[in-house]
């Protein structure tokens, strides 16, 4: 297994389990010269923290980062960047039960027969924990996304069935589900809150809005940007499908309805590719729309089976987010950061 | 750029423009010793082919593959496997009238703002003619995947809004919509043919059923299988979206609903998620839908801009498919067989 | 096995055996608008080409480069360039009875326990025909090198002992082994024949020298230009070693004799380091020598075994280069600029 | 830049400033189910660390590992393991006067070119100090290779122009320089101290035989053994040269004294070759020579140019190694595990 490594230009390596010491990411390919603060990082890791709501974990993690290298007086150096977030408040306890016993949802039954060992403590490293990893390194990324003035906006667009209907970017970080609309936000909170209530979890679609990208970015066939952007978003944990523009809704247009007609070198009449041409940005805003499934862990009695395949029932007992999207948000931010400023570097090399 | 390479222990590049040469594949990693004939890649390059039924392009490609190196007495030498397909029937003619014109739903700006420079005639490299690489490579990675058991089915779920009401894989090659539904087919062919007529397009979903994987390919973290398998689809041009099991469904379903209760070691009593735990395959059927969006040369007359941004009017003449999906199964399967393969081969080294 | 693939921003991947079609490279990553003509690949090829003296294998091949893709009008398209070399003169026969015998000094034994199949025909991938495809793919390369005004020289500095007296660069392509001093040439020539009469062959030392590189080519740790050159070099079959600068004299210097005093911001007094000062070039000439062993092939009568492990004599009869120096120049030019080339896109990248 | 990623299968990559707060490995890929234990990454810190003997650096750095991740149970998860040494006798102040002046024979002027900034403390990332990180990586790789039965020795071959008459492996962790040759060792070891005297420095050859290694590693073309372990050995900074087998010595070979007549299927005449055909292993003993060069860091006064372009005089103050080669020789033998091992999970996948 090598496939904690993500990019190729700007190269990610992340480690670490739930339980296990700590976990962190290392940042090989950030141009030197770039200003970047520990606090800049801290302020994309508060936002992913747990415990920072009603409708999240009550697991206590500060999850303070501490910067090993790469960083001298207060520039990018061309080193790699090692971050590292330690583990606090990993109650290892709540697992031991869990030892042979395989949690519906999960990872543990496949990981157990991938590799016939694995650390049953919280998933170890298919935990959800493992994204604190990839929010600190998009921090980075984030900081050459921003010298191109690219803007990246993602909010939950349907948390429990219940929709938004209307788009007001300002209040995102103000509710506790990151919706865009302050009224279906309330909705959604309940409904979270309610399935929780029952000891069960629920699910929902984040959509993300990257504005300001220049044309060009990506590569023809295998490495076009929507591959490399639904690999970036398929790779989170709990995201079960990726789409574009229009996206599923393509099947039932015809080409007359779907085309985007120039209007300029610079504008189309429409966006229904959400900025994508061929695999390559079209300078109009990227639109994508993931689905997040609802919470694996959930309190209500499941059966399952144990480490001989004897049926068993579990309770899910441990301290879980009854919804995943208002935390993936952060996350997802920063798997499209970490794709954008891969390509934008490698874009630097497109022509002679 | 460098984006024309797919796989890591099983590595394809692939090369070639719609109206030059020909177009090819070099597989890097073929394990040596797996008996291969040209039979078997042509057999694949004729299920993709043009002019195969009234719903495809009357562009005439016999579209014969050469294999030029890595096969020696009928087996792999564990040497790069050179494929080479000339284009035979390419009219180039059609398109000098293209050269300063950007076609609407096409790459042909984004590329020209990338690198400044474009083969005009029928897209180049961007055009869908560049997959004939990709059936032809896949053909090779079949070998790997038969060698296991596995079974890959494609099949258009839905075109132009018509959906399927049954699923009979027998029927699937046998009509022109490669449809599982001996009736709907009918329906599609015939919606497919109103839309030629109209001078428009027509869209659909792709779903593809994925049978025997063993449990544990695919890696933790980055590396997830749906990560795998939805980069390798969404990198098939003219496809918007991906999703996995239930997919955006998972959207509206609650955790004790969604989640799948083992009832052994190797079985569950459902498959909501696709037969990928945590990004990695738990031996159930893998299942996947793609959306492949109307075709984008329409001859209706659309609106818009040359080189110079002055606004203009287009009607694309050429020989075009009316609805993409028919040919883009073969294609979708390559890719996926590409993708397990390469993963397979990876976890070789999954145990000490 | 996937180790035909050669490059970063630059990739390069080759195939072909020396019985076989043909040999051939594809180049992903050229950037876009580069003039290019086969003339020039042409041109690099012939430098190769076997047949040129009385010092090279009589074998004869046209070596005919055929692009298949990537140009466009005269120009790189900023898309893969696939170029094919047909083998013409492959007298299979000649092989048949070295089916089951592994010639001394060869990879044949070694290829067998890797592979368990192998091309015995002229050792097939294993074969020096195999550098045809690198000079191509070189040729390419050097497109970029020149941009930057880099002036690759290499030239043999010993062969079967006779070294060198003077550097007198304009003589190189005017003598039959591609010696820098005129006179030493003929002696080099005439100790080749002496060999090749006794059915035996010799060795010798290329040296390599780069000039005008600018500073700061190459990268810190594991991407060092020396370890990136060294693999380049090494990889060409009958290098078993390569040095920088003053390479293995630097084992009896002192530091003081060793480092290069700078004088300016861009002169040094000295070029011990041979143009790299931790792993980075210093913008002094680039120093480095390669040793060749003599050819394996040689017609005097040796030991070896069969399949069966059976004792057996052989006698190597084909058409063989007594000495491999002549031929190998341009290949390891074609390494080095394949290298620079690579290293220098992605030196594009370094800084915000 | 990106060149701290080492290894395609198993991969590495590191990180760390001499004076900031540590340095560290994540390592990708290791199988899982491997038993390990600080303590043997401990022990292989504790050959490389300074201050060992009167022959290396007086800085006192513990080296004391730290396991972030990765290990559970005392065996390896399949998942990354992150290692943390910290840096403690970093003495920071000595270098302050540095920062505007380019040491002769550093990295630091090519390093100041191609990144615009550079941590001048201790030569920051162009450290020496660097090279913990890969013995603490290599201390994984070796538990593959010890798997294996592989066995790696590297020992002083000359220093300061004094080599060796015997080889006794038992004696090299006996004497302060390493050598296999305790009367030597002696020689060598009066050589360093009188060199450091005088405020000079000396240079050396490392010596690196490798046994049991089962035919058929390594892969044709680009990724020979060779030319990965050529590469492996010359990105450590002070390596200038790499040779196997009779490396140099045969250029002055005719082909009927080079090659090495096989006598069995398992067995050779000779070792000319150095345990490489082709680039392939053939079961001989894999033999490797690398020349060191004098430490560049060295207190006699040179001159040298400041960040101006002025001319100045240097004399470095700090606590340097006069002789590389006994601290190299464990990073040696961590580069050679680390490709060894890469390449050995790698030919898993060689056939069907």
């Amino acid at each position: 297994m090598a496939g904690n490594t993500f990019g190729n230009v700007l190269k990610v390596m992340t480690f670490g389990e739930s339980h296990g010491v700590g976990l962190g990411a290392v940042i090989d390919g950030i141009p030197a010269g770039i200003k970047i603060s520990a606090r800049e990082i801290q302020h994309e890791l508060d936002r992913r923290r747990p415990g920072q709501s009603k409708v999240t974990t009550a697991r206590q993690e500060a999850d303070r980062v501490e910067i090993l290298s790469g960083i001298f007086e207060g520039k990018t150096l061309g080193t790699p960047i090692a971050l590292l977030i330690r583990n606090a408040d990993a109650k290892s306890g709540d697992y031991s039960k869990l030892k042979n016993l395989f949690r519906p949802g999960h990872a543990d039954l496949a990981w157990q027969k991938k590799f016939g060992i694995r650390d049953f403590r919280g998933g170890g490293r298919s935990s959800g924990r493992e994204t604190v990893a990839r929010v600190a390194a998009g921090a980075l990324a984030r900081k050459i996304i921003k010298a191109k003035k690219i803007k990246i906006i993602a909010y939950a667009k349907e948390i429990a069935g219940i929709g938004s209907s209307k788009f007001d970017p300002k209040v995102i970080e103000k509710n506790s589900v990151r919706a865009a609309d302050a009224i279906a936000a309330k909705k959604m909170e309940r409904a979270i809150l309610e399935a929780k209530k029952a000891g069960d979890s629920v699910g929902g679609v984040i959509e993300i809005l990257i504005s300001n990208v220049p044309a060009g970015i990506g590569d023809p066939v295998f490495d076009k940007i929507s591959a490399k952007l639904g690999a970036a978003l398929l790779s989170i944990g709990g995201v079960k499908g990726v789409e574009f523009g229009v996206g599923f809704a393509a099947a039932k247009l015809r080409g007359s309805e779907m085309n985007d007609e120039p209007t300029s070198l610079k504008a189309k009449r429409t966006n229904r590719g959400g900025g994508i041409s061929g695999g390559i940005t079209d300078g109009s805003e990227i639109v994508i729309r993931i689905v997040v499934r609802p919470t694996a862990s959930i309190s209500i009695q499941q059966k399952t089976v144990d480490n001989r395949g004897r049926s068993k029932k579990i309770r899910i007992a441990g301290r879980h987010d009854p919804c995943l999207v208002p935390r993936i948000i952060p996350v997802a931010e920063a798997m499209v950061a970490l794709t954008l400023a891969d390509l934008i570097l490698k874009s630097k090399t497109d022509r002679a």
